[in-house]
């Protein structure tokens, strides 16, 4: 349904997920500077764009590999070419770790995280063509995921190190309650402390006798402030690439730090105005996720969520587009918003020049 | 990856969204005998579901065909082989109306609504192999879509009777924001208020001339007084299907209406077990949406987001399952969370029977 680029914009079928190909590029480019001058690696996390049209851009543009959050989409980056996919979070159900390791059969520099001995001896246990690489997750606070104290931090290396098919390949340490801290102040102090307490973990197992060549985390929230504090060896950086609302209302960049420009877009058009100030469009939170509050209407108003499939957008004293008319909406929380959809339309101006599948949308296992 | 049925349950990846039969089908045949008791016409929304499966059997229930949110919801069930599709929303931009008449030439009994009067010239200029059925839908006062205004529905009405190529099917009139007032005292009085202005609507059309065979609306949290009330002709109930938490915070059911059984979940998995009182599942933001709130957690505790791919279960004093663990969640909201996922596991006791596509998963357009 949807035309075969080239096409105009204004032809797409709506809602629509729009990438504006250069401010994206601008941006790869931007953190792939970034991370080099300062001597760290990039790892980014493909659960922001689960697409291996961008994932090949950043590797081109100089990461190391990238981050997966779950297996199916490690599973469908894989077969869209992607290599250097790292699991960011522990793959425990039997079912799962078959899959994992069928996986590292075939896809070039693999990696997992564990948090948990038992888990760590059921990875060992399955039938393996070549050693996994696994990192020990440290559990920055949140209790998300990740060992508690720098004793279990050890232990778990240890039963890493003993394990006969698996290879101790780092350390991962994710701040997720840090990233969107508005003040950039605050923010770092709060990764300061983060990090003296990494250095304690860090300490422990160099001291227990491991080496830990690889210590694995950051966020677009955080990465300056991981960069400077040095320990860190590589970012998982994600949302830089879209830069959504959410960060877009955080403190990113005072001094030198890269200014990451808004590329990611949902169209929805005008199917509603019999109501004085308001209209109604066609994007409801089907196509935009509703976790960060509503998107920003480009150009000005107001929007508001009206269900499922609809959403109001309220004058804010200028005009609104009429029966038919267009709204750019940038959304709240991009992650999820792609998830959403299929497909980015890729545009270059008016016109839409690309489509690019959403490769692992909905991989969710 | 996922087996092929029959399996048990236990071996589901997931997060996996699963709906038991049994309890799906109770559903099914006490809203159908509901109507038919009342002699209402029921038009289930399939946005609820968005199911081949599952609308057929509607149907065979003895629903007179089903609603649709989206021209592409509407596509990809007629091309499942359903009939009698009848679109809530306007179709208003070029390409969709070229998609709309399309659709009617191959699908029977197809029907749409229209606000406004450009909207209905619109339609009928497109090139038509055979009428296209539209009814005017009346804004019961949320401004989302529809007429302001019973002079608004005559003109309307006179526009489409004026049309070559439309026929005038009846009236639309759908309450959303009544259905989750959570007294059903409260939601009574607001229906009998929203119903005496839907009157003056239809006698208004019929004193103009217009024949109104059909009026449409309403849903699971008003169904019982829509039928009392007699006004509407058909029910669009959609939710009554799985019914989510947030309809089970709502008194749907007082005297000799019909109950209706939650039985559409997320299965999710232990992944992360180091923190005393919780634990992590692999169910998070891109498996369950947050709109309505967080699920919830059959057999006890309380689930919190944790980001896109996590939750935390929370235990209120009960025992959690360990690492590996599965942990069955009632979504808060069960529309947007099948939109999310590709398929149904249909769920017989422990064992996985059947495989069921969401057929229209993602047909936003």
């Amino acid at each position: 349904m949807t035309p075969v680029p080239p096409f105009p914009r204004s032809e797409l079928p709506t809602p629509a997920l729009v990438l504006d190909r250069a401010a994206l590029e601008r941006n790869i480019a931007k953190m792939a500077a970034f991370a080099a001058a300062r001597g760290i690696a990039l790892r980014p996390h493909a659960k922001t764009h689960k697409s291996g049209e961008i994932g090949r851009r950043q590797l081109a543009a100089g990461a190391v590999g990238l981050c997966c959050a779950k297996l199916g989409e490690a599973e469908a980056l894989a077969a869209d070419g992607i290599a250097g996919l790292h699991l960011t979070s522990p793959v425990v159900a039997a079912g799962a770790i078959g899959r994992l390791v069928e996986l590292n059969g075939r896809s070039e520099a693999l990696s997992v995280v564990a948090d948990h001995p038992d888990n760590v001896r059921q990875l060992d246990a399955a039938k393996h063509g070549r050693p996994l690489a696994v990192f020990v997750d440290v559990d920055p606070g949140v209790h998300r995921t990740g060992v508690a104290s720098p004793e279990a931090a050890v232990e778990l290396a240890d039963v890493i190190e003993a394990a006969e098919n698996l290879t101790l390949a780092g350390v991962q340490f994710y701040c997720g309650s840090q990233q969107h801290i508005r003040s950039f102040a605050e923010r770092r102090t709060a990764i300061v402390e983060r990090t003296d307490y990494l250095r304690t973990v860090l300490a422990a197992l160099r001291a227990a006798g491991h080496a830990i060549p690889v210590v694995t985390g950051g966020g677009t929230g955080t990465c300056r402030i991981d960069a400077e504090l040095g320990v860190l060896t590589e970012l998982q950086v994600g949302s830089y690439l879209f830069l959504d609302r959410e960060y877009g209302d955080c403190e990113l960049s005072p001094g030198d730090a890269p200014v990451f420009e808004p590329n990611l877009f949902v169209d929805a058009t005008v199917i509603s105005a019999n109501t004085a100030g308001m209209v109604t469009v066609d994007a409801g939170l089907k196509a935009l996720s509703t976790d960060a509050g509503p998107p920003v209407v480009m150009g000005g108003g107001r929007y508001a969520f009206m269900g499922d499939e609809h959403g109001a957008v309220i004058s804010e004293g200028g005009a609104l587009p009429g029966l038919g008319g267009r709204v750019t909406l940038q959304p709240g929380h991009c992650d999820p918003t792609v998830n959403l959809h299929d497909a980015f339309h890729v545009v270059e101006g008016d016109m839409v020049v690309e489509i690019w599948p959403v490769t692992a949308r909905g991989r969710g296992t």
